[in-house]
């Protein structure tokens, strides 16, 4: 295993730490930041983001993402072998992350046993009012949009250490405006893998993993990657 | 066509996906950000011009606004043809991207039908004590702050890519300071486009667009962005 | 007068305008940022120092502070001339650039005549508990970290264009941590000229203008100033 | 004694003062940012971090924190001396702030002598819900990724001034998604300096300092620090 496969999951498994840190942190009773409002939650999964991205570029290319590698592998940048690899390493890292997230918080998810909404919520997206269409249609777009954007970086030749930076801004505001309506996942591993460790953790007054819903947060992602090189290469 | 005039219907495309993304986000109800404060809706649409900036810069420069566009006419970087041409792209940008909001928020909007002003905030800007000289002077003024950093930035040679970060980061300040009067629109193809679209979409409940309004987030920005080319040239 | 004298005057307006724009927005009543949390109040002075420093910087060195001038003149950089031709400048800016928040915000300033303290509080800065040495101590600490940190900015040749942004966040985060006794007003213009201005509009229901407060920002900031020179030049 | 060693102490002050300003701001009552939420701590914080790291990088290496000194002493940058007299300094300094923002916030710290808890708060950290294990656990988590990030930037050769900004967007992340369970220390200075401040100066209505808790957030830093050593070199 490269060292680049091993920053996949390294980095994976730091954006799912802070990213699922900070909707255990609001979401969970008793925390300093409980009900702490929608932009600490964009932030946190913004700079989650930049701080993976920052240390896992030190060894890979940090797509930290199944939807990102597979835009690559599409455009031709990484083989489809790699694409497997980093898939598999995301999803691993996911799994990681996500339970460092319930140890670090595990007084407060026992606080928690009354709320398994808010329980899954700290693992896995859920949509604000169930409608596979336009659910579906939110993780296109919001990864859609991700993905032109990450394309697009590369044409400006930014100063040193700026691009990571303008990727946590994307991120923020994809949160911000596109967010609302499914949790904006956007990122295959960042959902299923945490959605299975919910499966596995023994979490008292847990409910079901809404494996009803899993394929969209999966699905969406990859649409809106593929689409994304479509259209940036028609232009 | 050019690329550059689909880069301005593009990108202000994902200008109004992103902005009145998160105005839908926060107005509309039973979404994850409901309610989430006006922190929340000027980061998003300062993050929006951000994204949508970076991906249009690739074909194009990005003008994304009718006004800025005016002003490089004004100043006799574009030719009027090319003025024209910017305009009806970024109309017709303003009518995909808010269309695009309602697609993927449809089940919110079917919740709102009880709240038509709420509902036509979502698409368009409105005044919060109708008055039309203040609301028209705060259309101005905030279009001729922008003008007048926008033509600044040129001057400072900045490092890659930082340009547009700090273009953002003015949108932000202004709708923080200027916007609460009129919500700033400071663009006239990101009010006029979705009202449009507002009068002819099939929104359970909608009340009327609100056309008595109409011409001030199109006039006023026009104003500014001239008077900041006037005060730029004077010193 | 020279163009730089003129930029001090431009930029001043421009920082007064946006800061105390945004103090009007959540003060005043019926605006759509009423009441919106001090998050708002200093992210709002922050870009507002970015804006007016991008702009007037095309033409001077957008000290648009006295504190800061003196601080430069104090150093040797400035001739004591230029200091009061800045500061008459940017007394001028500050008083220009209230009178546009109040022109723009006109309907809203009617409605709030029942609020003579919240009036005042969008023109100058106020105590939160009257006490004359904290409150002095606080103008004075929070002047002397940001000529501090203005004076550091010059050591590293940052990359064109990020040193503003610096400025601004350090802005940020002085109201975020030392702004929550005085307001932090840390500039003796954009404090003494709105007053000023209190004193002199037609507000209906406005009380008095606190002139018994009114020295504190303007001798605290001018302290904090001469301290970082000595504690900078010590070093 | 040389300048970096002073550099520590006054930059670890700054740090505090504005650090300990911002919690100081939100907690205690009657200030103007009072109960302004976990997104003001955090940019507080974070923007402390900010300031006080280009201040006190213009005379040594701006580490503020002894188990940032920890890991460039255990990864060898640094001599053992260097790391015993800089972990003094910034102990100095954290009191020295600390105490700053009693002496501003003093007419507050008087109308808080009914919340003991409170006014510790503005001094040190603690845990939202006592518990050794996870608190250790997240006061290593945290500090941990802060030092893997430290260590990353340096592979970047970022634009001039990028880095630090960097620096404090990460301790915006960390507040934001691994600040909920303790507070986030991230440093042994930070706290445990203050604490003993908190022991000794006469605040009316003081409590105890919780001396109990106060080896977690000295120790787990430290602990957190050596990891991401370990972690950064097997790579």
């Amino acid at each position: 295993m490269g060292n680049d496969v091993f920053a996949e999951f390294l980095g994976t498994a730091l954006l799912v730490l802070l990213g699922n840190g900070v909707v255990a942190g609001v979401v969970l009773p008793k925390t300093k930041n409980n009900n702490a409002g929608w932009i600490v939650i964009t932030a946190g999964w913004a700079f989650a983001v930049m701080v993976a991205a920052y240390i896992s570029g030190n060894w890979g290319p940090a797509h930290l993402n199944p939807a990102v590698s597979l835009a690559f592998a599409v455009k031709g940048d990484i083989t489809w072998a790699t694409f497997v690899a980093y898939t598999v390493a995301q999803f691993l890292g996911a799994m990681l992350g996500t339970s460092l997230v319930w140890l670090m918080h595990k007084p407060h998810y026992e606080e928690a046993s009354n709320d398994p909404a808010g329980m899954l919520a700290t693992f896995a997206t859920g949509p604000a009012i169930r409608n596979t269409g336009a659910n579906l249609l939110s993780e296109i777009l919001g990864t859609f949009v991700l993905l032109l954007a990450i394309l697009s970086f590369g044409f400006y030749d930014m100063a040193n250490g700026l691009e990571t930076l303008c990727v946590a801004f994307t991120i923020w505001g994809l949160g911000l405006s596109l967010g609302g309506t499914t949790g904006y996942a956007l990122n295959p591993a960042r959902d299923l893998g945490p959605r299975l460790m919910h499966a596995i953790l023994p979490l008292k007054g847990k409910g079901d993993s809404d494996w009803g819903y899993a394929w969209i947060p999966v699905l969406g992602p990859f649409i809106g990657a593929v689409l994304a090189v479509i259209v940036y290469n028609m232009m």
